[in-house]
């Protein structure tokens, strides 16, 4: 079935992952990797990247590179991704060459693309916000005037985590933004500006059997743009949850998917609309390393290798994850006291992605188990504002 | 406090823990490093060892070599350990010039010899089956006659596991362990033979500032003479339990433990004697990865670097852990095949070592969670037995 596995690991009893990209969800997964007993080989652009820091055996290599990746590809049984910011026409030209390629570089290049995912679902009747790609500036001043002000500005490409995502209240707003993109070689859309109730996701696997597990919703909280905090399960209505695991189940078999898929979802009023997918384990699912019965991590390996799934049930009540984003440096004191601090609330889980310091950097994340959302929260905050660095007053305003 | 931790880590901020050992502890220890942003150097004998295969920073070197301990340790901000057979003098010598050795090397000494154990815990009151040290053969002969046959001799130092352990029925079966073990250079110890009705064991963690905290009580069933079977919370009287946890704490306090030790104990009615101790994570404890809030060997690490504790709750009402022994090469079948079967057991979590298949070697182990004993036990039974190459038929025998 993979037509390397014989070659690279000398027998189908353990094949050899191979992860493009040595970020923090790579480290994850390695960590995850240990106790299937697999040993998965790191393609990572710096010696100090968060995962080639605690794996054996590290390649230094760019995912834009096909021959850093056809080189990686050769040594592996099968590839796979920490971030989708890599040569999908290499990946395409690794599969022709019978590379294992998990996601495939059709799903990568879906994950990369914003405009092509909207094109895509809105084509298969799936719900998304009122968009318009954007071919030339005057287009987002004719869509805001159309639709009504703020619209919501995106980069097709490239932009996550709230980089490239701006809301323009004005035309005035859509001039500016113009004219500090002009040189730049971007795709954009723009969309509707929705009245948002709540950011949601939903996490599913799927394997080269067809085989398909979802977890429970989540609901994502932003800050600055970014992923700050994941709750399960989500609040919202069995009709509401029925209908974001439809999507995702959707999306996943209409995409082909192998590995795990984050749907990205808007609530409003019982709407759902889709914002964005990404085609890998994804922050909106950190909180299933201890909160669900099978993490998102180990689920990616075992759906990237075909192997059977496991169960996606929470393991509590009531799961929070927090993110620990490097606060100002001017308070963040001195990182043993604060990790001390830290350790000191009770059933806290501690993820440090051995990142060093630095304002606004994501650090690591945080998850808490509970019988309710908001004592699970609580503990979780506690111990990532300490981490971070924040003072537990400005936590509390 | 730890005097190299600003020399080898460059600031108190993360500091290195060096492993002694590279099996599969060692590997379990470098798993839960991980997300407390810990980068362990490990001291394996070999490349192939559980834990060099996935450690980042391997050293090649001997336990047993002074010279080796001293090079690693000058690495290292806290030296620990993956097992006690380790030169407990170059540790004393290392802790003489100022390095953190954690446990001790009174601590690993006292581990290593089970008849300095049963002085010891005499000294201090603590209950032990009725034993006397053989200085030559005849006291084993007599002490069979005094007591009452059958009686278990045992090696003082470096048998674990069951190897080293005999039950001797009579005069005529010590005679022939006499003439086996007449050319080896072995301390013995024997002891009257009780009916166990279960065997126990108690886990705590001790850290440098006197903080110590108790898991619930486990009971572990043996399988030619290894530790095959754990479940907890063991079926025992809150009476019986609190005893356990009594000495646990005593021999903990008074041995001056720093790390995880796991106090095996024999039950008989409602009275527990000591059998022996393990100063480090244990077999008996593989089933808090999963089935407690912090696992040993997180809390191993925060003990030995003065961190504070994790709390030590069940996760589930029962929590079953079996282990993974190869099973007769003939009927081991397709390694990927037995794994696919194991996976597709709902709720189990798997844990493999990276040793290659032989018979009666242990490969991994596996633990399930559940809402009785019996559901748990069931189910990581048959995954294990999956696992191990046996046929169902032969287990349910």
């Amino acid at each position: 079935m993979l037509r390397s596995m014989a070659t690279s690991s000398g027998s189908t009893a353990t094949p050899v992952v191979g992860i493009v990209g040595g970020g923090q969800l790579a480290r994850m997964m390695y960590q995850a990797a240990i106790p299937l007993g697999l040993r998965p080989r790191i393609m990572a652009e710096h010696a100090d990247d968060a995962a080639a820091l605690v794996a054996a055996d590290v390649t230094i290599g760019s995912p834009t590179s096909a021959s850093d990746l056809r080189a990686f590809a050769a040594r592996c049984d099968v590839l796979t991704f920490d971030h989708e910011l890599v040569d999908a026409e290499a990946l395409d030209q690794l599969q022709r060459s019978g590379h294992a390629i998990r996601p495939s570089a059709t799903t990568v290049r879906l994950a990369q693309d914003k405009r092509r995912q909207r094109a895509e679902f809105s084509q298969l009747g799936l719900p998304v916000p009122v968009y318009r790609e954007i071919e030339r500036w005057s287009d987002l001043d004719a869509f805001g005037q159309e639709q009504g002000w703020p619209v919501v500005a995106k980069v097709g490409r490239g932009g996550y985590d709230g980089r490239g995502v701006w809301v323009l209240r004005d035309q005035e707003e859509a001039a500016t933004l113009a004219a500090s993109l002009a040189d730049r070689e971007i795709t954009l859309l723009v969309e509707r500006w929705v009245p948002i109730e709540r950011e949601l996701a939903t996490l599913v696997a799927r394997r080269p059997s067809g085989e398909m597990v979802v977890y429970p919703i989540v609901e994502t909280v932003q800050r600055h743009g970014m992923c700050h905090e994941v709750v399960a399960p989500a609040p919202i209505s069995a009709a509401v949850s029925a209908k974001a695991e439809r999507l995702a189940r959707t999306v996943a078999e209409s995409s082909g998917l192998v590995g795990m898929l984050a749907l990205e979802l808007f609530l409003t009023g019982d709407q759902i609309v889709i914002n964005e997918i990404a085609a890998r384990p994804h922050n909106s699912g950190h909180l299933t390393i201890e909160g669900a019965e099978t993490s998102q991590f180990e689920q990616h390996l075992r759906a990237v290798l075909d192997w059977p799934l496991g169960r996606t049930a929470l393991t509590a009540p009531a799961v929070a994850m927090v993110n620990v984003i490097g606060a100002d440096a001017s308070d963040s004191g001195d990182p043993a006291a604060r990790r001390h601090e830290a350790l000191t609330i009770p059933g806290v889980h501690l993820h440090l992605y051995g990142k060093a310091y630095r304002a606004g950097r994501k650090l690591g994340h945080v998850t808490a188990l509970g019988e309710t959302i908001d004592e699970a929260r609580d503990r979780a905050r506690r111990a990532a504002s300490a981490l971070a660095g924040e003072s537990i007053q400005g936590m509390s305003a």
